[in-house]
């Protein structure tokens, strides 16, 4: 008998939701016609549209339906977001952001760092992954045209404080823009009552569709498109509608909304509970990021002295999918960049695993995970060299102490 | 008795083919794992990948198949090659487009001419919307960066003759992009025998899901990413991949590609029936474009002295779908701005339809379309001033000649 799989990755992607497929495909197949036109094919999509801009308003407590954009994913959010306030302020050349944002800020920051004349402030983080906001302060200056800081960070979970971050950032004259994909639909978000100017987000991981993203873009926030072309997205983002992928955005995030007050603390219990059973059984082993502000989902555990890969790969043997780094860098033997903004040991960095739950999960699926955790780490320090059997359990070899 | 509504609106969108969608699906659900991730939930999802690589490959006759680039739609791939050209190119400071393109294009352009220091060439066609040659060939010099021209025009049909520009682009040294977002899967194109440097695709042209493109980069083409982020797409476009939506693509074009040439006459003999059935009977009409050289399923007509929308809205109620003017622009009152270039009449680029087949469509359809127009003409031209009714025909008012 072969046990069905575990999924514990959901901060790199999640399964769409059956109903989100459902509602999407009649828009590929019936009703394809363009929004815009006006003949038999369409005419259902327009209000479909705004039906699930609306809902996506609500998971994110926008002011106005017209504040969101919708993009092709969180990567293409960021890059509109930096670009436009970068554009749209040329009097100040200053961007601030944090060591451990996703490479989707990173990449971009470095490159107008070299080639577009960009001053870029990188604020460091302590060893439970929070923001150094003193060197937040210093950074801040007339110069400043943005700051972007990651609401949740995909790798730990950490949670920054953007609520405050942002009210300082307006201190400052400078704009504020939030990389949230990894907060909504986890945390509650309500914008009209924060500061932030801009927050982007993505569709797939929160069980709609991959290539959708949106960008929330505050009223009255001056704006410069990235992508130009026709009108859509009343002019901000040309390009034909993604009508099926935006339709089933919506129905994801009506469906995340009406259920997340019960499935929040459900998901945090699974996930303590996970943690707790692993970090119980397995010695030289700990939980990474801010203990008291992280995602409700996510737990990034650092064995150490072992290989993140060769946990995965057992892990995977038994049908449990989990992730080492962020997808996006996986593939590559460096340690993440997050784990070593924290000045987490190398020798611990290597061996980090996180698990990302959703509220798919089952407490049947923790309790599997947690009984075959144990004998995994056990099995590949028996072959390290930093470890010595001892009854077919591994010890640490007191040489390296 | 209700008839089948008949869809003629191919060059604005096309409707998803069913097995298409039905190659789409377990991606959401099954195998929803990101590509690079080592587990159950994504295994097949890379070998999916490459395969629609390769379809999509085949059907432009790339020479490699790393030579695509998957974007979120034509605008995206149009905005990518022409930031890229003049970001690797920063010596040249000269574009050349036309004035026919997609706003896609002429947007960008007048954005960098207006706030980045481009110098924007816009070439004029004649009235059958073909090139001014001498115009191109007078504006190409040592600082042009890039040259973009459309491989088909999506409101006449109109081909231009992409590969000679192409050559005459690398004798000056610059390099060449076209946007043959209409032109693929309605032509024959086998890139390898030609020089041209990128093209952009949109799927949802070719019965293919919304929300992705192409950009095909010649190996060895100096090239920089519009959206920077993780190292997906070798490192060329950020994001996750939308890999339901890439894996669409593939089975379409695989589709496209596998019924091709049986496909195009029959569309054209359509076309052209459709074309000579409501020529020959209605007065004040031409046909657009270039006669010689057109895609095989487009063809605008333009009624004189009626309005477009008028019309749309008739043959709308009898169930037919067409468009006026491209979708990006309708909503607006302004004539097509490709039809303006042409040096049309208003009277009559105000009365321009466009009938687009696809490879679904069928001869019972057509045959509809050319019995419904006459009447829808003449019942709108009874009303109009121009036209005096004469036992229930309109004749057009000889005091107009
Ligand atoms: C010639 C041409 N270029 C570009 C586009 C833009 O493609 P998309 O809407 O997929 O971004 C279109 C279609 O709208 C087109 O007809
Ligand atoms: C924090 C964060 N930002 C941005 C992204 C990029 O989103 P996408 O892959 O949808 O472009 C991701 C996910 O990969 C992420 O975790």
């Amino acid at each position: 008998m072969t046990l069905a799989p575990i999924y514990l990755d959901n901060n790199a992607t999640t399964r769409v939701f059956p109903e989100v497929v459902q509602e999407m495909v009649p828009f590929y197949t019936e009703q394809f016609g363009n929004a815009s036109s006006i003949h038999a094919f369409g005419e259902e999509v327009g209000g479909a549209l705004r039906q699930a801009r609306r809902s996506l308003q609500a998971l994110i407590g926008a002011e106005f339906d017209h504040e969101i954009i919708f993009t092709s994913g969180g990567t293409e959010s960021n890059n509109t977001a930096i670009r436009s306030a970068l554009a749209a302020n040329p009097k100040r050349t200053e961007f601030i952001t944090s060591k451990v944002e996703h490479p989707a800020i990173l990449s971009l920051a470095d490159w107008l760092e070299k080639h577009e004349g960009v001053t870029v402030h990188r604020i460091p983080v302590d060893n439970e992954g929070r923001l150094d906001i003193d060197a937040y302060r210093a950074a801040l200056g007339p110069k400043t045209a943005l700051v972007s800081f990651m609401w949740a960070n995909n790798e730990t979970g950490t949670i920054f404080p953007v609520d405050g971050l942002a009210e300082l950032a307006h201190q400052a004259g400078a704009l504020f823009h939030t990389d949230a994909v990894q907060a909504v639909g986890k945390v509650q978000i309500d914008l009209k009552a924060t500061e932030i100017d801009m927050l982007s987000l993505s569709s797939h991981k929160l069980h709609g569709p991959k290539g959708l993203g949106a960008l929330y873009v505050r009223k009255g926030t001056r704006f410069r498109p990235l992508l130009r072309g026709g009108h859509q997205e009343r002019g901000r983002r040309g390009g034909t509608e993604n009508a099926p992928a935006i339709i089933g955005l919506g129905k994801a995030a009506e469906m995340t909304l009406a259920t997340m007050e019960q499935d929040l603390p459900r998901i945090v219990a699974l996930r303590d509970r996970l943690e707790a059973g692993i970090v119980s059984q397995v010695s030289h082993c700990f939980v990474t990021g801010d203990r008291r502000d992280r995602l409700p989902n996510t737990t990034t555990i650092a064995f150490e002295y072992i290989e993140g890969e060769a946990i995965l790969m057992m892990l995977n043997r038994q049908g449990i999918a989990a992730s080492s780094g962020s997808a996006c860098t996986s593939g590559s033997l460096e340690p993440s960049h997050v784990l070593r903004a924290m000045d987490i040991p190398f020798t611990a960095a290597h061996g980090a695993i996180r698990f990302s739950l959703s509220r798919e999960t089952t407490e049947a699926e923790v309790d599997r995970v947690i009984a075959a955790v144990p004998a995994i780490i056990d099995q590949l320090r028996e072959m390290s060299p930093f470890w010595s059997s001892d009854g077919g359990k591994a010890q640490f070899n007191p040489e390296y102490a």
